[in-house]
């Protein structure tokens, strides 16, 4: 659950907050290939980094692939037709060097847990795909398919139940389907995340959580995710940062008065070029701290407290028929089209 | 849905937020007549204003009732028992001069979309009523639930739809129940409100909301709710004041580094003797605003934005559940013991 | 639920076990308007009866249209896609005399109870209804939905419900969805029915059930059905034949055993030539009985028995939510583009 | 899912059928330890089969434990208290040679498909103890549980999967759940069945079914079942024998008229004493064929034939929440207070 795919959040945090030209940097960078482009309102953001990448900006080699429509809404069936395309363009991209054939077997496993509306995406996807012509004989693929659910204190992790399948299955590569916590409030329920460089399923409390990995399994793993929630701590540096650029843009305005009232929108990138030096009387110090230092403070501030609250869409639960939908839909036709 | 029964929820806040001097002041006060005791872990708060009592501080005379068990949560099936106990003691005390009897008529109403989780506890209720010993005829007291479920921009409205069935069906009392927005993050789930002031339905954009009250159908109206999400710049304003009170402690801490490190608990209502000023250096003059003014400049700030956005607990499907059977278990009760 | 809009079901039985020269009959009678028609695997069966012809047979004046497809599935998106076309198509027959404007109003009950899956088709749809646009003002026809659920021994019944509501909203058209019980095995789930003329909703023990007709509301109501589960007689009859239909075939065969086994399949209407007296020393008379008198032999037995056993499909689950769909989306669709 | 663990059904119906004395000799048999008792409305048969029994019966070694409440309804709390009390007393006797201890591993596996409502109980009974304390480390014994779901036509079974678990985790105890197809339509949601003997999960059509038990995997294994469906052929031979009791007890009455009439009830087991000859000539030569010679007549005619349908009690839905609660809450209860 929440948390455990950080590396995946991450790896779209590192592209994130970059100008254009840290972005050409980046592109130029040894060890790092970079590549974003659009296809309507989807951003799809690429990353590959290999060995000389990893040393360098301490990411693990591997691929990295963000679908991103901001406009999306659960409502909004076209959209979500859209982004299925690309989904499963994305997936046979990130497949294209496993060949896939008649005698192949594919384990799909669904992480999380199905009686918390946000967190059910993975066993919905797996409820799905077992209805789905992918589960027969005929299937060009053989497919087997579990959501473990909730496997709580008792020593026997998810990863072990993945590792035991694997040993018994024996597939060929590995999906791993899951909800995320996502790092930014602006990209709850807006973004599809790929990578094949593994994960560390289950919130393991003191206990050192297993990595499910082609490193470690010697099987091709590929995860999933989508952004489902957002924590306390994230939640609320936004939303302080938001309060600065009000504040900032609103004096702005007082001293330019020509120009029209701008307010920054949430999902602007653009950094303000204000000097928040401004603010200082108001916010004090602490408005010229980085975003992620206040954030550091936040999450000083509230751990281990308010641990079971957090933050959702509205629509939660239309939200997470459209995604397991999307991820059945888009795994069958890209499995049973090999 | 959210925010339609404030009237509730602020006059909870009402009393909240006083000191023990200031209450024994409200007890006093002409026109209020205020009780608060304890019953296990459940605090109860009576809350009685006369015509008088409305002049002076502007709420609604009327009763206001709220239980709270700030311990209780999802798994714990005793503090669930211990709290319907006192729900039915306090609709019994509710409706103690409304002499129900076999020929007496009850409606209720529950209200919310039953597709977004957090706002099912009134459609839930009225499955589990209707499911119950009460949709017989051989109950005590005739009753009629309905859950209207969303209306739309249809001009026709959730009170439209209590109005046309009261006429019908002549009640002699009208229950609605509902989920709510908290007005406090650490009150969420863990709150039972019941008024018989009435209730405005519908979260109407730019439609004038029509009041389910006595006043206005001459049949007596007694709206229960659960605050069940939290509005984000409520939740914004709570947080910053505990990253305030936190830095305060340590500051305090280091200047009196004999005692220990109390960090201030999430559900204190005590005020810290703390100077503000002392911060003022990082946080600015802000930090001596009142916890109302920040939350004022959150709600200027997210107007409009992030409506969708809100703030649950983790275990929402399963508070969902406990509450809508606490109600409609102390419904039949209530309604079957006459 | 069950039983309550048997009228529809007679009307497509009275159709349905006439021969072809029997159907021709029926097309030349006076009063009676049949029409039979196939668009792809589904058989279109239309009935208009006036007066005269309600003399003559016994059933009410109005339109009857009855939509199957025998080859249906619920994994059949195809199918179910072409079905809706149809459906759609006929909402806008049934409805030509009726001219809806963009000051019309529909008033949409789905019947039944949401907590028995085959039973759950009316409030699924007014479910999917109300996330739909044709809840905004942007519709073209303003309307509001319902699913009153159950409503016990009170008293105060679904008519009751429905004409409360129509008092206040002042209705052009009621359209009522519900579940069927059919009065043949093999059409359960494969049937959409349509009427004007009315339906009992309300299986009402010892109460009158109340009629919702045109006739008693003057506002005209629509009634669209699904046989969603087969009574226990109905199901024991059924099968009776076909045990005896077997034996018959066996019989046949032996006697000329050049003929390469048929089996009769389960829903064919071809009336086997067989004389059935030569099952007699196995069955007795009981074979030579019409399948009619074995039904009601069956429901005297049953009668009060084992009411609480139903037969539906290993898929219910799944026929309950394509079905709910289907209606949702073809009245939305119906209603936007007037 | 329905039939995979027609074993137990059968143990149950090798006692239903026989006389007061037969039971008797059962008792006294070599090799069968026969016990019937009476605890409140729960009728509890539990059956010892060892070496010699199995060669004289046929039937597995091991015990069988069935626990019927013919009185038992979906809303009748006290029963289901009163059942769920039995039931761990009965998963004490059960085990009581397999000692559990604080080091002790349990892996209990919950089959069927949680879309099918009536297939549910097993993945619905994991999903609570998923959230039940049993998932804590501090459980006396620790605990792994799954609900596989659907696997298809893929190869690999069930069985492999409870296989690849088990070498993984090496639990000292396998509990499998599941929803069963009863051979007898009174006992529907009536009974709980028990047995050591082992299951044979899968429906699998045309694959050897492996088998999960002791004898195979070298790890006990306790089988736990509710029938919740009953095949069509099943049902139809019951319908027949209650239309010609029905019948006969008539020609009974007409000859005896002084006699009152006496409808046969549905669950006697009491055998008429009635010459069946006095219906011949009515229902023929097959009024005197045994009951299974009639079902294997309804078999033969209903191979592959309508084999979606099947029969259920109205209240499902209810049922299978119920019973998952039950079983869940009573292993939870027996495993705790080890």
């Amino acid at each position: 659950m929440w948390g455990r795919t950080d590396l995946l959040d991450e790896s779209d945090e590192m592209v994130k907050h970059r100008t254009a030209e840290e972005k050409d940097v980046l592109t130029d960078s040894e060890g790092i290939k970079f590549e974003e482009s659009r296809n309507g309102a989807v951003l799809i953001t690429s990353i590959e980094v290999n060995e000389n990448g990893e040393k360098r900006i301490g990411k693990k080699k591997g691929k990295y692939i963000t679908l991103t429509d901001l406009t999306v809404n659960p409502d909004d069936q076209e959209s979500f037709e859209a982004l299925k395309k690309i989904f499963i363009q994305k997936l046979e991209e990130m497949h294209e060097n496993l060949l896939l054939t008649k005698s192949s077997k594919v384990l799909i496993i669904g992480l999380g847990n199905s009686t918390i509306t946000p967190d059910a995406i993975g066993p919905k996807a797996i409820e799905y795909l077992q209805g789905s012509s992918i589960s027969q004989m005929e299937s060009n693929v053989k497919v087997v398919m579990y959501a473990p659910g909730v496997t709580g204190q008792t020593g026997f992790e998810t990863s072990n139940f993945i590792e035991a399948i694997s040993k018994a299955f024996q597939p060929d590569l590995i999906v791993v389907l899951d909800a995320l916590a996502a790092r930014n409030s602006e990209r709850l329920c807006k973004t599809i995340q790929l990578t094949n460089t593994g994960i560390h399923p289950g919130s393991g409390v003191g206990n050192e959580r297993k990595e499910v990995s082609e490193e470690v399994y010697g099987i091709p793993v590929t995860a999933i995710g989508i952004p489902m929630v957002v924590d306390g701590p994230v939640l609320y540096a936004d939303a302080m940062e938001h309060v600065i650029h009000y504040i900032a843009s609103k004096i702005e305005e007082k001293e330019s008065p020509s120009s029209a009232l701008a307010v920054t929108p949430m999902v602007s990138n653009k950094k303000s070029s204000l000097d928040k030096k401004v603010l200082q009387p108001i916010f004090g110090e602490w408005v010229t701290w980085p975003t992620e230092e206040k954030r550091k403070l936040f999450e000083e501030v509230f751990v281990g407290k308010n641990s079971s609250l957090f933050v959702t869409p509205k629509e939660t639960d239309a939200w997470v028929e459209q995604y397991a939908y999307l991820l059945s839909e888009g795994i069958e036709t890209w499995i049973t089209n090999r």
